[in-house]
C-alpha cells in the first residue's frame, strides 16, 4: 500500500467524494480503492464532455493534468473498507 | 448488512466487474459497496446513451429494469474491503 501525500487540490473533490473517497453527497460515487485506469478515463471523459456532468466539468476545469492525476492516484489507494464498516 | 440473493443476470456483469464487484477487466470499475443511487443513475445513463459506452449499452440491453435494479442492489451491498485486502 503506497502512502501518497495528500494532493494540494483534494479539497475540491472531497466536498462531494470525501477525503478518503467515501462520498458525502447524494449522487456522488465512492472513489476509495477505485481502479486507477477507470478514474483516469472518467476524468478525461468529464473534461472532454463525453460524460456530460456540469458539476464535474466545473470542478475539473481549474486543475492541471498533473493535479488531476494526483487526485486520481490518491483515491485509488484509499482503503475502501472504511466506506461500509 | 443485507444478504441479497444472487441476481439471476449477475453473470453478464460479473464477466468484467466480478461477482463481488472487484473488477477483473482493465478499464472496468470496482462496484463493491458503491452507492446505490450512483449505480442506478449510471445504468440509466448507459441505457439512454448519455454515457456512451457500447459494451455497457450492449450488456444492459437485454435486461429488464427490475433485473438491472437487482444487480445494482447486489453490488451496492458487497463488502469493498475484498477489493484491496
Amino acid at each position: 500500500q503506497t502512502v501518497s501525500p495528500k494532493p494540494s487540490r483534494l479539497g475540491l473533490c472531497a466536498a462531494c467524494h470525501g477525503e478518503t473517497g467515501v462520498a458525502v453527497m447524494p449522487g456522488a460515487p465512492n472513489l476509495a480503492g477505485q481502479r486507477l485506469d477507470y478514474l483516469r478515463a472518467a476524468l478525461k471523459h468529464y473534461r472532454d464532455g463525453s460524460r456530460d456532468v456540469p458539476v464535474m466539468r466545473a470542478a475539473i476545469g481549474p486543475l492541471s493534468d498533473a493535479e488531476l492525476d494526483a487526485v486520481a492516484r490518491w483515491y485509488s489507494v484509499q482503503i475502501p473498507a472504511a466506506a461500509k464498516l
